[in-house]
């Protein structure tokens, strides 16, 4: 199974490095970029979970180790083809 | 408009920090997890373009600044509700 995390920072805290990709984004002539989000993508493979099982570990990966809670929020999907 | 943007590395490219939190999850008992891919995600936010033309101006964009094409790839899609 492969679980695809997303990690983004929460809203009001301040992105710095989107603001900085933000900048040299205009600066290079691409006037029509009004804002830039940077954040993480995971790939996690992981073998003999069912569904539920997975759900609940990948659930508790992001709030121990793969996002930091206090500032950044996580979403994921569970593809079981892969 | 926003891009949603996906920038992985390519097959072949040693994943360190992937090799990395992947240990770190087998160290902290997650023993199920097999593989790790880190990547980054961007959200890039466009206005006044047609599609076609954000097509193009965010392909550049990815090849000129948010992925380094010697090893990574990229991939992103439009979504023209947000």
């Amino acid at each position: 199974m492969l679980a695809k995390i997303h990690v983004t920072l929460k809203d009001g805290v301040l992105d710095t490095q989107g603001k900085a990709v933000h900048h040299a984004l205009n600066d290079l002539g691409y006037e029509e970029v009004q804002g830039v989000n940077l954040g993480k993508y995971v790939e996690v493979q992981l073998d003999g979970l069912s569904q539920a099982e997975a759900e609940d570990r990948v659930r508790e990966m992001c709030q121990k180790l793969l996002a930091n809670p206090v500032i950044e929020s996580y979403r994921f999907t569970l593809d079981s083809q892969e």
